[in-house]
């Protein structure tokens, strides 16, 4: 099912100067629903231009909201940080030459690894352009440690057998001391002492200038530290080092990722006719197709295996802004938009089943690339490449799709490259921004999530190892539990102990019982844990 | 806040042969419900049963519902079908075996890669099975090409660049000409033809006995054939040669893989009291917590990197199985339950914040793995691992979320292993069908998936062509829409000559006009498009 041609017209945004088109023609609003929303969009883009100047648009935090300046530091408020901007990027471009010149190098050679550590909003942008941007051809093949999972670094090290001393690892925490971080660090500085190989030679920090991690990595003489600032959040610092030195260190032009992020702003800072700014039609439709409360969900699907990471990075972005529980008036809200999706046309054979046929409770965003392929067109029939199969799955189900009466959302690119990729999240950045104001949220704090969300149950394990070590007899959780005076933590007590029990070289053992909830445990003497602990 | 000890020990399912055990403590049902549950569950368990003992489980396409009997080839219908699971399972392991002694080899030497081309239903099983059990130590490296996106075809082989003649093929295709994966291997095929290597010495097929890829697979004498069979389903085909073949050749056991199936299978074919069912205890949790209407979307957290393709997985075996617009009555129901997810601890920083403040239209399925590594154990500080961490985020987690009204399934397996891999899999797809028979809905066809998606807008495409090239003058999208007849398909017609004109070596040209939209398009008269055809 086609949109009618004036449909199509008048709901297609080409947003040339950016290099990228939106269609909301098959988004059944029209031009009344649009007009009501003017008044609102006219203050959305009012409250984005306070932003811009420098306001204290994050209240809760106390602080300024500056993402916009890193891809255009003339606007930013002060002369100051705009240096700042400025120099960081001029040290990630002279460290990243340095680097692929062998000017700086590790203990054996030029580096030709890096292992980003960093968790949420500072994985998930590196890991989008790295992948979106990557290839057989990188000056150096960029990993990335973002999880707490020994096994998982277990993992990685294995593939990095025998070229840790060419692998370069960049620290990321903007507070400096995020507990997962700290703890992944302590991992990889213990296998490059396990290798007798000098960790600070390989290491770089990324991170707010005096804090902790800036601190190890002066006195220890890491090879550079990059900063970012209290005014870049995580799910918005890709622009800032946080994305740009892994990007560049793999051999991207990260001048023209900024170049694409700072056309896309300037198209998007000022018109107030959503039909001629992108940014503003996209906040308009995802307020029109949820009500304004989320009430269908984004399923975003970008046809093209090198944005698969896409709708991840957006789950972020779009989730961690707008998931709020109070408005900015205090009242209670419980807002959301809930975002999913992996690629097209792939996804089509996991889901579409249940889009076309089942509940009606989402829209699609499909993601449509141009460019075709580097490599040799081949003709699968006379006229008919590979390229028109995905084009035309992409056409095909869109179409489905809306006959079925589902909606969807359509935004094209030219190509996976660093302009494109740079104007499509600056796109995705300021919807987020003019919607969270339609909606009259903070869309830049994150006051339900706990950095700390171990901590507790690190505490609870500790009471119970002091308390084992000095039992007489092997207990059952609920004697545990009750001896430390949590009798009302007793199942939490008993998964702790289970989870100890688990790996034979730990000190905690289990006397099988009547049924696995009705186990003793108790500690051997001696800590049977190997390795070193972390020394900073 | 943690579950009482009473209710933890009634809600929390130890399926100990299968070394599997499912807490629903923290979903706010009770014996009430559940006992409410009770004439529904019985009936989907004698459902079952008929679906095993060979009944047409899935009447839309008349057929049989057989993934159970590719772990128990003794229970399966007729003897020949027994026997024909068991003879492929073990020509799988003795192709597996060659393969990984040099008796069967490329061109070049002995494999080191397999590339598998499928997509759906054959590529989820495979590249969840490849991730959870791989790493640095595999026997061969696999890589999936699952979609038809050309880049994502150039960037494979750039990494195959030179071994290509060491590189195995494996197309998996059930009925043997998915337009797709035709495409995928007429891209392969052209790559060994463009390196001078003999494509048929490197390529095996699954598919069904007696398909169009049979065929070409035996008149071209590839190196091998294993069957799948009408009665597996893509979703469900992750324990056929689908999912087996890759395992073996990358160095897995998959009698092991099997046997894990197989004991889960056993534990929940027959108990009918939830408690000691997980399968039933599962698909009844679904129901009560989405109303039978799947009101409540599923969050799926897999603590554990090699877990990360389970939440897409599940995806598609629940999306897939239950999206559907008709009860089996014929009923319109628009069913559903939606699936999304990636990994713990890592989601947490990405959307804990909505999922803890915002909507409350979800639960969330931890998954916990046991195993915390098989490499060193480090003391962060003392008695504390970062495995602890992990562990700590999870329990945090779980508390906050419960704290806040918001349920969740815990599901724990000892290790990310053969066994284990394969009763959490087994587990999912008995708790889909009994789920499925409790909203009275077919779980085993999917009327609202065209395969075929692409060929309206192929057909569409060849028709412009035709018509451009005998035009005189060019042409724009909206006259060429009337010209062929289909004004309606004006803005399908735009779409389709932007697309074409977008690569400078094909045919289509494109002459700007005032807006992109009134852009003239015409071809040239000799085709450029380079590169042989595929000759299957």
């Amino acid at each position: 099912m086609a949109v009618p041609w004036e449909r199509y017209r008048r709901y297609r945004c080409d947003a040339t100067e950016a290099g990228l088109s939106l269609d909301v023609s098959r988004v059944r609003f029209n031009d009344d629903d649009l007009y009501r929303l003017t008044p609102a969009l006219s203050s959305a883009l009012l409250a984005m231009d306070r932003l811009e100047a420098g306001a204290i648009a994050n209240p809760d935090e106390r602080r300024m909201v500056g993402h916009y300046w890193l891809r255009a530091p003339e606007l930013a408020p002060t002369l100051e940080i705009g240096h700042d901007i400025a120099d960081a990027v001029a040290s990630i471009q002279a460290f990243a030459r340095a680097v692929h010149d062998g000017t700086v190098a590790g203990a054996e050679g030029s580096f030709e690894h890096m292992v980003h550590v960093g968790i949420g909003g500072s994985a998930l942008g590196p890991q989008l352009v790295c992948d979106a941007l990557g290839g057989a051809g990188d000056r150096l093949t960029v990993h990335v440690l973002d999880n707490a999972d020994p096994d998982g670094v277990d993992r990685l090290l294995a593939r990095l057998a025998g070229s840790l001393g060419r692998t370069l690892v960049s620290v990321v925490s903007k507070t400096g001391w995020t507990p997962t971080t700290r703890g992944l660090l302590a991992e990889m500085q213990s296998a490059y002492e396990r290798e007798g190989l000098p960790f600070a030679r390989h290491a770089v920090a990324t991170t707010m200038p005096g804090s902790s991690l800036d601190e190890v990595a002066l006195e220890r003489g890491w090879l550079a530290r990059f900063p970012i600032w209290e005014w870049v959040g995580g799910r918005t610092s890709v622009t800032s080092a946080v994305g740009l030195l892994p990007a560049a260190v793999q051999g991207a032009s990260i001048a023209t990722f900024l170049e694409g992020a700072a056309a896309m702003d300037r198209l998007t800072r000022q018109a107030s006719d959503p039909h001629a700014n992108p940014a503003l039609m996209l906040a308009a439709a995802w307020h029109w197709l949820g009500s304004g409360r989320g009430d269908r969900h984004m399923v975003v699907l970008p046809y093209k295996d090198r944005l698969q990471l896409l709708p991840r990075y957006l789950q972020q972005l779009v989730m961690e802004s707008v998931g709020k529980r109070l408005d900015r008036s205090g009242a209670p809200v419980h807002q959301g938009l809930t975002v999913y999706g992996n690629k097209g046309s792939t996804d089509q054979h996991a889901y579409l089943q249940q889009l076309r046929d089942g509940r009606s409770d989402f829209f699609v965003v499909f993601v449509r690339v141009h460019a075709e392929r580097a490599g040799q067109l081949l003709e699968l029939e006379p006229g008919v490449t590979l390229g028109d199969h995905l084009f035309g799955s992409l056409e095909g189900t869109r179409d489905a799709l809306f006959a079925r009466g589902r909606d969807s959302i359509t935004i094209a690119i030219p190509a996976v490259d660093e302009r494109s990729l740079g104007a499509l999240l600056a796109l995705h950045e300021r919807a987020v921004g003019l919607y969270a104001e339609l909606i009259d949220v903070n869309a830049y704090h994150q006051p339900g999530v706990d950095k700390e969300a171990a901590m507790g149950t690190l505490a609870l394990q500790q009471a119970i190892l002091r308390h084992l070590a000095s039992a007489d007899e092997p207990l059952t959780a609920s004697e545990v539990a009750s001896a430390i005076r949590q009798p009302e933590q007793a199942s939490s007590v008993f998964e702790l102990l289970d989870h100890l029990a688990m790996d034979a070289r730990r000190r905690v053992c289990r006397v099988a019982g009547e049924t696995p909830l009705d186990a003793r445990f108790h500690v051997r003497a001696a800590g049977h844990v190997r390795g070193k602990g972390p020394s900073t």
